[in-house]
């Protein structure tokens, strides 16, 4: 029989076809793969997990078997407010909070709740692929604001809402993704002060925002802009993906509405035991300690991958020194392209992952984006050697 | 702040409002409610699941709380594949299926996979509320199909192909929803022969089909027609709700491949804890024994529920007399409105969802959706004895 896809997924998709090739990449274990951003597993907190299932299981079973609201279960809601208060002096109530399947779910929601054909919004460049990905389902004029090194570069902001009308940016403003560059606080300001006023929401992605090893958070644009900003949340990063909670935190009545709507129509509610033996977890343990322990294993990590650049690269490779998140994000030398590098990387055993994807328009970029949260050092060791021979074959 | 929702989420939409107003009535305890579709809690293994809980998190904690693959766990989706063999003698292979939150996760998949906007589609009528919704968000056309007390009618089927060109038939053959009726053998080999050799792809839906009492199951169309009939099932009517563990069996390569990058875009992948304790679960118990358990409870809770109607309701009420399922569906004598019997039973505290949003285009219609699966007997006695003087004071 002669099916016919929808035109949405007959378009060439330059992102997923990229992502699909990480994942391969990432699963085939005779590969060092520096291509993802998986967490750490040695720091899932399987024990306590376990004792959380059994109480939540023993003590209210049935609510979490049944079928729930859409909203997600307040006590877990209540915690994600709490801890904005504590962490970013952030006011939410539980009401503003969504529970998804992992913030890539609340991009979708998002993604449907705002974008029209040819409505046109904006990104850093890069931004996140698999962000991209789901914006491109709704078929935006994607616009992408420059990236320097302190962040979003407010200057090109302004010049390209002066001459579009953009309905919403996507941001990462800590440990970006694919960059791993965090806006200054000044930036913030700038930025802030060029979105304040405008029709412009702001959708501001934090998943790596908790990781930090060195230096000092800037405030959210939410601190600035109130419910111009909605904020992205997960909890993949500082406690365990495979459950896939996250949350869109959105205090816009009327946005917020349509998420709930439509959140109720893709799949009733997020898995409700899931999200209650998250709560237990979270009741029960430090989760400050937690995430310091985590903070420690990626910061070794970075640290050890840093020092093995440093002797494996050749000089003319430039790469950011992060201050927390899972990625270095280096710079080829004129005349190499990222995509070269991958190949002859994975030929050899190693995968990265190059700017590309990450990217709306530039191709054969220099850039490549280098997770270090999920390799053991001897990994880290064998696999930088390998991709600075790859990168001294290409010069 | 002046936000522009995007128009999909813009439209009115008839379902929600209907649907939202369910979940507000059978959420207040002070009213008794028929009208939700909810799995009686009694029938949750809620012990069984804590040990399977246990085993995973112990035996195999890292995975559970890692970021998985976007098809899903291959044990679980060979337990699929073992169970389709078994019990409607259909041949599915692990790679056909891919698992989801919940089924109405993969309706949105397949709407997004199959649906341009103008596509035609065709519905039974009335259909499933939640489904019709979701097909909304794709702007189709909807060309709804008579539905008989036999099932669907194959000639105004036929009828309806030879003049339009529709791209896929969604049908629930076992205890529909909201009718509760079950497709005869005859009617199932009828509309097959009219299908074949088209370009129409199936969507059949079957929560309830486990879910049978009495009598005997006909053949899915599957079993006819093979690739051109996709499958959607879930554990939330067999064994829980709560944790959102569904899927789409899809033997058709390229519809496949795409529900599958559409599924990794949306979420990546239905929560992995979930799948392998719901694995562990089904490898450990006897799920045919915990089956019967349920239905000898839903038999009996409808069996009191149709002597009830025969006591209190007023001569004129006709209704089903379920085989399976959940519903009985009630037609109210001539110049009775549903709505107005939902409005009058209501104020006297008790809930029941009238025909109306099952309905593509009719409106005030006679017909009621009635829910016997999760009331106390007391509460079934009471509520249709209050439902009664409802119809009667508007006769």
């Amino acid at each position: 029989m002669q099916v016919k896809i929808s035109h949405r997924m007959s378009k060439p998709d330059f992102q997923a076809e990229f992502l699909s090739s990480i994942l391969a990449a990432a699963a085939d274990p005779s590969i060092i793969s520096f291509a993802g951003g998986l967490p750490n597993p040695d720091s899932f907190p399987v024990k306590a997990m376990n004792e959380a299932a059994g109480k939540v299981l023993e003590s209210n079973g049935i609510m979490a078997l049944q079928y729930s609201g859409s909203q997600g279960y307040l006590p877990l809601r209540q915690f994600i407010c709490d801890r904005y208060k504590k962490m970013m002096d952030l006011d939410f109530d539980p009401s503003d909070i969504i529970i998804t399947n992992g913030s890539q779910q609340a991009l979708d929601m998002f993604s449907a709740v705002m974008i029209d054909p040819d409505d046109e919004i904006m990104v850093e460049s890069p931004s996140y692929l698999a962000a991209l990905q789901t914006f491109h389902l709704y078929y935006p004029k994607v616009l992408p604001i420059k990236l320097n090194s302190d962040g979003l570069d407010a200057e090109d902001l302004k010049k390209v809402i002066s001459e579009h009308n953009p309905k919403f940016i996507y941001i990462i403003p800590n440990f970006q993704n694919p960059t791993g560059l965090t806006y200054t606080e000044e930036v913030r300001v700038k930025v802030a002060e060029v979105l304040k006023g405008t029709d412009i929401m702001v959708l501001e992605d934090n998943p790596y925002g908790e990781l930090r090893f060195s230096g000092k958070a800037g405030h959210s644009l939410h601190y600035f802009l109130g419910e111009q900003v909605c904020m992205l949340g997960t909890f993949s990063k500082i406690v365990a993906p495979g459950m896939r909670i996250g949350w869109i935190a959105c205090k816009e009545p009327q946005v917020r509405a349509k998420l709930l709507a439509y959140k109720s129509t893709m799949d009733l509610h997020t898995n409700i035991f899931g999200q209650m033996v998250l709560a237990q977890f979270l009741q029960d343990v430090d989760l400050d300690a937690h995430i310091e322990t985590t903070k420690e294993l990626y910061r070794q990590k970075a640290e050890y991958m840093l020092e093995c650049m440093d002797k494996f690269f050749p000089k003319e490779v430039e790469f950011t020194k992060p201050e927390g998140g899972m990625f270095v994000w280096a710079t080829m030398p004129e005349g190499v392209k990222a995509v070269d590098v991958t190949r002859a990387a994975i030929e050899k055993g190693v995968a990265v992952c190059p700017g590309d994807p990450f990217y709306e328009y530039e191709r054969d970029v220099r850039t490549l984006r280098i997770n270090y949260s999920n390799s053991t050092n001897e990994d880290i060791e064998k696999g930088i050697k390998i991709l600075g021979d790859a990168i001294k074959e290409l010069l």
